[in-house]
């Protein structure tokens, strides 16, 4: 199937309508804590205050969505307070002494938790860099940039970070190269940095060469330093809508580099794989984990439907089908899209529910929570509205397909 | 409900039947790793092999069960050389230089993961014993209780592990005095050992002093250091399998102490607390966890069924039953063997499943991994079969309360 530009301009009104009269109003202004600073986002499906600790992850990435929403949705006044108590809360609260980041804090800033990895870190940067934009705050925009280089020599520095496993084994993840490449593309869309594009370009090349298995049709999430399979439990997981996410960075690239064939192809092939892998035939939605060999997997939630692999793979699709005008990428836009917001969506309270059985069934309630916050759902109508404005607005450039 | 004299050998032979001709069976001899030691019991429903790591844990409980059938049940050659291989396994490639266990090894040995927890080494502790028992080696008792006398130092010194969480909100758990007063009461049982009569009495008194809610009806997971209620996410957390399996330590420490009338309230009092906090009314089973106000919880897998619960709710409803003559237990008991045995059992390849949905189907498969293997099934149905042949061989010193 295709879209029409009549139905691209209604899904293009949908995610805006959704975005701005749905999910923004779920979480703000009540959420913002005009007392310490931060928000308030640990919530019940009815909104109600579960827990006042902040998750960092979370405050960064609400940080980033207000700003960018001032950026370049509307200079609502509102989004821009909300963007300055976190900010302010990042900075004044959420970093150690050794100049890492917290995992989780106290309503007040008092630290709870401090974990190995650096995605607190890449979460700030991206909220300093939006917030740098939205205020012209040029003090912002260089804690962005030194943040940035602190997280490339976490990156790139074995041994830095204190390390989970024993050396025995090592692995790469595909998780680095992702965060770090939409750290970048995000740093480089509001306040640029000239480090960006080289990095971006190693960072892609990293996911290509090592992550992507053509053969077996697959994009792994850890693999062996050169690229090989661990037939481990562990090092058999695959996670399919990261690997979707992973896709979509590289499609984004794709469309700054004026369509690049071999990013196109790349970003697609990654979604072929993972959709094959972790589309659910039977009940619809995408499955969690998945084993390469189609072996029993370590987590025994792996068949769960959470809600932010299908905010990355209508993202995924979409982009992929206005970039190809593959019919089959429409169609698991519109299969995938009319899942989410028939399962997902909580249409009495506004926002999505995070977590369902296989089956669909809600699994808890909880609209916010340590991992669960105001990013990929209306970071996705946010994308996807503007993607659709800007390929509505000129579509000639995005593809030379036909797609009317 | 009451047990008949009749229906309880009818469990006895049941529990002996299935331990010895259905659940032992399933992993041994196959996993003994004649070649590293140890055992290769990371196995999907059908005995397959998925990974040939060992974790930790596993290859201890797995000594300890062997050891304790060598023991008390038959001194079956086959179970002694297995117990062998464990032990030594354990003792050539389980510690790290610092006297401390890793969690996660490779098959030949080499180090994987180490962890903060110090479980490895209560598991450790009651293979040693039993295995000494077993073979009258001096050489594992002299072991054993030098490991228990680190156990008790890692559980009583501050900062001796590296802790988790920043000391913003302090936090005791139960899981520590849970785990060290079976491991004494193992080590006790065994090979004896003088400090254990004491300590178990203090890990007791720990948990009814700080964990055991009377006004609330409820055992909690972790409370602050003054036994009050941490109201977040984390604090607010249950895991009912677990306060159960405290209830029948204890209830099994009561009988030690010629039934000891205040240690069998606390006991059943625990377990009744949690059955209600724990039974699924709609669909059956044990939840995994709750929230102590009914909030959603942080985890979104929360409503699964676990086998491990059931095989503790197993032993302690029928030993309550037993001491008490209560007539709930016995109908509890009946309602939890026959929820676990119609869903969790593998009719076709024996041993149970582990982890099914919230409404009884199978999310996967895995008979063992890095935390399911050969302990709390096969324990279950041997504390069951031991606690049955002692009841029905003697049953007029187990309680006051007719039973017939």
């Amino acid at each position: 199937m295709q879209y029409t530009f009549q139905e691209l301009e209604t899904l293009r009104d949908f995610y805006a309508g959704q975005l701005l009269n749905d999910t923004v109003p779920f979480w703000f202004p009540r959420s913002f804590d005009r007392e310490h600073g931060g928000f308030l986002l640990m919530r019940d499906a009815d909104g109600q205050l579960l827990d006042d600790d902040k998750a960092v992850w979370i405050q960064g990435r609400a940080t980033w969505l207000l700003s960018t929403l001032y950026n370049t949705v509307m200079p609502n006044p509102e989004w821009l307070e909300g963007a300055r108590l976190g900010y302010e809360f990042l900075i004044n609260h959420c970093f150690d002494t050794d100049g890492r980041m917290f995992f989780h804090v106290a309503r007040n800033g008092a630290p709870i938790r401090k974990r190995r990895y650096f995605f607190s870190e890449t979460f700030a940067v991206i909220a300093m860099a939006a917030y740098a934009r939205a205020t012209a705050n040029e003090q912002a925009a260089q804690r962005a940039r030194d943040l940035f280089g602190r997280c490339i020599e976490y990156a790139t520095t074995p041994g830095l970070l204190e390390p989970k496993f024993e050396p025995t084994r090592p692995a790469r993840g595909i998780g680095v190269p992702m965060i770090m490449l939409n750290t970048a593309q995000q740093l480089r869309d509001t306040i640029g940095d000239p480090r960006c594009d080289a990095l971006i370009g190693q960072w892609i090349d990293e996911i290509g060469t090592y992550f992507v298995k053509d053969d077996i049709r697959c994009v792994m999430e850890q693999v062996a330093p050169d690229g090989s399979i661990i037939d481990h439990i562990d090092g058999r997981t695959l996670n399919p809508g990261h690997a979707i996410e992973g896709a979509w960075f590289i499609l984004h690239e794709a469309l700054h580099r004026h369509h690049d064939a071999r990013l196109i192809r790349l970003g697609c092939k990654m979604l072929d794989y993972m959709w094959e892998r972790g589309w659910d035939e039977e009940y619809g939605g995408i499955l969690y984990f998945r084993d390469v060999y189609n072996r029993p997997v370590q987590e025994y939630w792996q068949d769960m439907k959470f809600w932010w692999p299908h905010n990355e793979a209508i993202i995924a699709t979409l982009l992929a089908s206005l970039v190809t005008g593959d019919p089959k990428y429409a169609r698991w836009h519109k299969q995938v899209h009319e899942y989410s917001y028939t399962h997902f969506h909580d249409a009495q309270n506004g926002e999505w529910y995070g977590y369902l059985h296989r089956d669909g069934s809600i699994a808890q309630t909880a609209k916010g929570n340590l991992f669960k916050g105001p990013f990929h759902l209306p970071r996705q109508e946010w994308y996807c509205m503007q993607m659709l404005n800007n390929y509505l607005q000129k579509n000639s450039v995005w593809s030379g397909v036909s797609h009317c």
